[in-house]
């Protein structure tokens, strides 16, 4: 309750503030407004929200801000008053404790000043229901601070009561009191409002007539001493009227002070009790109105909240405690990358990394090391293949696998590893699939691996790639790179490739060889040089994403069965145990770098000389024919290189032309030296 | 059972093979030989066996390796007869498959035969007993392919069999039974062995002697056409008689059958049968013994163990089935640590790593990432210190930690990330420490941190400073790494620090000043470069470990509250996500190539000029105040600091005069300009 001072001699009127009712859906969209929208800016923003005159007894007066409280041309729920409001949200916590209050509310205090002095809230009402909103939302926490400000002028002196306050019945008759019901309607549904906050009232024993503030003069012709105004009253209280009559007081006072000595008021209350309409309790009372004609200078002012100490201070909703946590956790992974747009990198396009399907081939070091940085970046369809199982000397060097999954033999990597990625994020669309990759010189045609399977694998691997936008080799031999490539070129998926040395790595993304449709027959296409592009071509310019060569550009041997014969330590697990992270890092920046450009896989490759090392043209050409090969044959084709030894990519790729014409040149070079 | 060829008129003698017996605790020896010792050397290794002539019936004949199989000193088990064996172990399945199995039996077999008919067979019985042992050892999947081969000479005939097998109590009287134990036990005890593999026998009504191969001459002086051998007999089955028996008849046919035509062979049987001696069961027999008095060629050989599908093939055990979880899982780890040892970095001090105790001040996602790289490291003692929570946005960033850890509240990250390691590697040492680290410019005397609980707080991480080795600065802000650094510096620990930006980052080591005993007051305490040492030395030197600076070093605005107004995109979360994977991989890098070095964290840092921006001399002796008053003044020294304004900490360090200096240049130059 808040007291006006004053004249002993009669009780005086006191006025049951607002309680701020902000809504979950107001913080939410507080969220998204933020984020999206305000990110740094910390202009005030007009919001809007609405109070309600027909509450249960025991309900504090509120005013409510909903979800709908950022859009102003959003419709009043029907029977309440909407007031506006101005947020100030602040970018953090400490300029939130450090605003200057006190200025805040004497701007408003101002605005509402002025709006009587200069009849504008004669004619708009609502201008006296103008509040202010402090906001710091902690959006790493899902904690709000805020406070709240209905700013009330205050009249110079007390305001002694004359007669009341009175519920409605003992002053109204049955008849008076529908009279007034329905010159209430009749006015709000004229104006096509769902609420009059402010209204002039005249009556007799038979008759209630209503009417808007902007009509006092002609409503008010003929009163002698004493005018009634309505006032729409969110309080509830017997003896009390609520907050929004402190502004039209004072307009009263400032207005008709100098025409009247006194001024009656209803506090228009209209609620539902049992299926009946009921403003009987409304109540009504009346006041000395107190000289402020010709006061030019805005009033003092007051209406910061209390808080729910009881104290001046903000208040705080931790919204962590009420969500459901699996949305929450949505939100704040989105958080962190929303960030970035804010200021480090506005141009940021999301959307694109967000929304991209990944294939992961290989689910080891790498593969872990791929799928936790996708995850860092929001990525929310990642697919593992791989076909081995948890090995004990694993988890201290795969991320997503723990002791007890390498129990009893341990679990299909590729299952497991998509288990990991919904617990640590219950929104990721992710699976595994425990299949091998058909690899050249690894015969299928004997022993466990029939022919069948492997049609079925190269089958089942072609729909993968199909269904993905960019494929990840990081799997642990040169060969298992090969099929893949292949069918990634021929679908022009962006391919990015990993692989680790004990202290060295590559991170590469392939070329992406131009649409089939626009006459890609006369480039090379898979991958990248054709020659008479080569030859036109300085080897120090920029290199267009489709001239970029993969993985076995640069190879002079083509792949085989490179485990055959390795030992322990030959094995590429044999690496520096950070490497994994540093590659697997890298090759997820790398893909967002690539999504990013306009032209996304043909992005051109930004010039420096060292990474200049263009494949010579003979074997700029190599893969060329293996495409072909692979369009035209299909299955027949990979099953020739499944069960061949090296000799017959070699041959078909024109390798093994080129190692007898090395050969030769060594010779030659020999007897030349001879001849000397 | 391997059947002779030869004369079909009297039926054949035939032997019952060895089973190979290799105990678990002969691969776990041989594991750590390979890892430690042998690494790729492929060198054939002396290994020794044992075999036993007391089993009960139904046994197969055994020849067992144990885990002593590789100290050819260790002592054969009691009762029982050693066999040399040499170890043929493989670097890759491939070399395994392809070993020369015939070439290495011929090898065997001819040395056997030199020893025959050197006669150091005579002197020496054991090197009768010869074995091969052909083995693969896989030790990521703990999978052993071995083949095992007792080499026989082939007789050139097939032997007759003259008379029995029969049990010893047809042919031998009780007495002479008892006899028999006698002479046996006496010779063993005479000889010190355990057992006698082959040996002489000679024997009447009333007694039975036993003498030594090379007392052959003396023995059977006076013995006409038939002398009487011992064998040692591994074999149960009453019809036919072990493997060692073979050698020793083509020794006794080589050195005997020009005096002598048959020989009658007792093989040796010596059980405990129901708490008495039984030699009953031992098979006597006589054959007629080849003549092979002269001929010089090393007889054909056979030997290689049968398969379990009774096929002439390897065998292969895996032990990850039956090793205990927690203890493979150990093994797998330190396995592939090892293997960078054995060719790619020989001299590469693992024990220095494993054994370093880390402390982690922050456990998010620089933690995190650094975590598990010194878990992929082999690290055993890890210690995190955090005082956050874990929130909804963590996990898909700091991969210790999943959804459901932020539950409720989210659980503590030291203490979460602490478990989730136990859950990675059962063998890791590691705890969590839910705790604050007091800052300078966060005040201490009020709000809910009590000065009581900053004192416990700051004593709390001097102990666990004192009890690490190495120290990682992980945190988010730049004022929390003031005071471990200072407590560092002062105890002469190792500091990694790790700080990221957007998308940059910076990992460094904090220099290590010399220890206090060794005149350090002469040196910059915390840290490098005192101004005398600066001015004498290069710009572009090499720069040793007690002269490199630290995080502060470069600064010229001491750390405060940079927490307070920052916006949540200021916040260091909001980074490119792969960036704290490098950052954290590449920070443990770095430890471990420090600990490499023979100073340890003395080491110089080497010679590059873009790394070589030493900071200028005023700010060099920065920190040097501020380590001279901690050591003196302590905690005092600190609630100061930590309450105070930026001021403070500028004054101490000269850091204002400096902004004052740098101030009244500008504004000289100013006007300076303005003069021309």
């Amino acid at each position: 309750m808040a007291a006006t001072t004053g004249d002993p001699g009669l009780s005086k009127l006191q006025f049951a503030p607002f309680s701020s009712a902000l809504d979950v859906g107001f913080w939410h969209e507080l969220t998204q407004k933020k984020l999206n929208e305000y990110r740094l800016d910390e202009a005030p923003k007009d919001i809007k929200g609405y109070y309600y005159n027909g509450d249960s007894a025991g309900l504090p007066a509120r005013l409510t801000l909903e979800f709908s409280a950022f859009d102003m041309s959003a419709p009043t729920p029907a029977r309440c008053c909407p007031a506006v409001g101005t947020l100030y949200n602040t970018n953090t916590l400490e300029s939130f404790k450090t605003a200057d209050k006190k200025l805040l509310l004497e701007q408003a205090a101002n605005e509402i000043w002025e709006s009587i002095r200069s009849g504008a809230a004669l004619e708009n009402p609502v201008l006296l229901n103008k509040f202010l909103l402090l906001t710091f939302a902690d959006l790493k926490k899902y904690h709000f601070y805020y406070w709240f400000c209905y700013p009330a002028l205050c009249l110079p002196e007390s305001l002694p009561l004359i007669r009341g306050p009175v519920g409605l019945d003992q002053r109204f008759s049955l008849k008076q009191i529908q009279a007034l019901e329905c010159a209430y309607d009749n006015l709000c549904q004229t104006e096509g409002v769902t609420a009059l906050p402010y209204f002039l009232i005249k009556y007799d024993e038979n008759t209630v007539l209503v009417s808007l503030l902007k009509c006092y003069s002609d409503f008010f012709q003929g009163q002698r001493t004493k005018i009634t105004i309505g006032v729409y009253d969110p309080c509830n209280l017997a003896q009390y009227p609520g907050w929004p009559l402190r502004n039209f007081l004072v307009l009263a006072a400032h207005r008709w002070s100098s025409s009247f000595q006194s001024v009656e008021v209803l506090c228009f209350r209209d609620r539902t009790m049992q299926g009946a309409r009921d403003v009987a309790h409304s109540i009504i009372f009346e006041v000395k109105l107190p000289e402020m004609a010709f006061s030019p200078d805005c009033p003092k002012a007051v209406g910061w909240e209390k808080n729910q100490k009881g104290g001046m201070g903000p208040r705080m909703v931790n919204l962590s405690e009420c969500m459901d946590p699996k949305r929450l956790a949505e939100s704040s992974v989105d958080l962190n990358l929303k960030l970035m747009c804010w200021r480090l990198v506005p141009t940021l396009d999301l959307d694109k990394v967000v929304s991209v399907k990944c294939l992961l081939l290989g689910a080891g070091t790498l593969g872990c090391n791929v799928a936790r940085t996708l995850m860092g970046w929001g990525v929310r369809h990642i697919t593992f293949v791989d076909n081995a199982k948890i090995s004990y000397s694993n988890p201290v060097r795969q991320p997503l696998y723990e002791f007890e999954d390498c129990l009893g033999g341990g679990k299909p990597k590729a299952l497991a590893a998509a288990d990991r990625l919904q617990k640590i994020f219950p929104g990721v669309n992710t699976r595994g699939f425990n299949m091998s990759i058909p690899m050249p010189g690894h015969p299928v045609n004997f022993s466990s691996v029939t022919l069948e399977q492997a049609r079925k694998d190269v089958e089942q691997l072609e729909q993968l790639i199909e269904n993905h936008d960019v494929i990840f080799l990081l799997m642990d031999t040169r060969e298992s790179r090969w099929l893949p490539a292949v069918i990634a070129a021929s679908k022009r998926k962006l391919v990015i490739n990993a692989a680790l040395g004990f202290d060295t790595f590559v991170v590469m993304r392939h070329g992406l060889k131009k649409p089939k449709q626009q006459g890609a027959g006369d480039l090379c296409p898979n991958h990248p040089v054709a020659s008479a592009d080569l030859l036109g071509s300085s080897l120090f310019a920029n290199i267009p994403g489709y001239k970029l060569g993969c993985y076995f550009c640069n190879d002079v041997v083509a792949p085989g069965d490179s485990t055959r014969d390795r030992t322990l330590d030959q094995q590429c697990t044999v690496s520096r145990p950070g490497l994994a992270m540093i590659a697997g890092a890298l090759a997820v920046e790398l893909m967002v770098s690539v999504l990013q450009h306009p032209e996304g896989g043909y992005a051109i490759a930004s010039s420096s000389e060292d990474r200049m090392n263009e494949p010579p043209t003979s074997l700029g050409l190599v893969p060329h024919q293996v495409l072909d090969h692979y369009e035209r044959e299909g299955f027949n084709f990979l099953a020739k290189v499944f069960n061949s030894s090296h000799s017959f990519l070699e041959d078909l790729t024109g390798l093994t032309l080129l190692h007898q014409e090395t050969q030769a040149a060594e010779i030659w070079d020999m007897s030349d030296d001879e001849t000397f």
